[in-house]
């Protein structure tokens, strides 16, 4: 997994239709590269993050072929 | 997912043919690499675009074996 | 797999509680980079440890969707 | 998908044998990486690709576990 | 696949036991990084090998969970 910390939101009206629910946050990650994840807990702007990629991200949602890969698994403890 | 943006369209006549109907498209990701990515929502030169990577853009299309691994999931609000 | 040696813990309270077992680990690859592992050999500060990433680190835990992409699967002997 | 052009061929004799017939190419991508990618569809040197990569490279192959993560899966027009 | 070339080996006496059997190399890949592959060919230090990653490197290994995400599948005729 990453660290990062959330830094904005990103907002999609035309798309595949089968995203999950949930927020898809703009996460700067330590390293300085951003990832888009999607969030299903509820995080806010400049909360510290624990980001999971590729297809385990996905595989959170069984029910659907969730075209996602990247998802916040985690708010970080500070 | 990346976020980037369309800068160009990529033709490809001879092909292994598993590849579904869509537009290949060129995104410049902010970190400022490029990805083709298979466009099946229809964007434009320019358009603010979601590719997500990996095995789930071809989990996208259940019923082949899609040798992609960059899908726009959306476009971007701006 | 990478090598690392382990530099920190993460702690999460809040998280999509499908996370195995274990430690999150933050891992400082030989390669500058860091990356947050689960460890389940239990792995101190300090450790050199070798990390498999994506979805082979979730498929270690067969009966549950681990969202995890990365996992400690070894201490290196020194 | 990157866009690269094939630069070189890689031949193994000691290989563990479940690779696909194809050839090994060199693809140099945009980006200025090298990757090795198997070929199906008759590619020369110095012909612009499209690669994919990771698992679905593999699954192009329904009945064997192809231990290849990287297909070229088209010749770009020029 | 990455071309690389074998310039260690990594033991690991504790580890999670489900890693196949095999020698786990230390290759420098053309671009400079280094990964841990495993060898199930049997590889010598210097020799030039093509290493395969990700989930399809554990695949490789249909009977077993294997923990690994980097596969040498071949060596490089020189």
């Amino acid at each position: 997994m990453i660290r990062g910390r959330v830094v904005g939101r990103v907002w999609s009206t035309k798309n595949i239709e089968t995203i999950p629910n949930g927020a898809l946050l703009e996460v700067e990650s330590e390293g300085g590269g951003t990832v888009v994840a999607l969030d299903i807990i509820g995080c806010a702007e400049g909360e510290a993050v624990l980001v999971t990629q590729g297809s385990v991200a996905a595989s959170h949602f069984p029910n659907v072929k969730a075209p996602i890969d990247a998802l916040i698994i985690g708010s970080i403890d500070e």
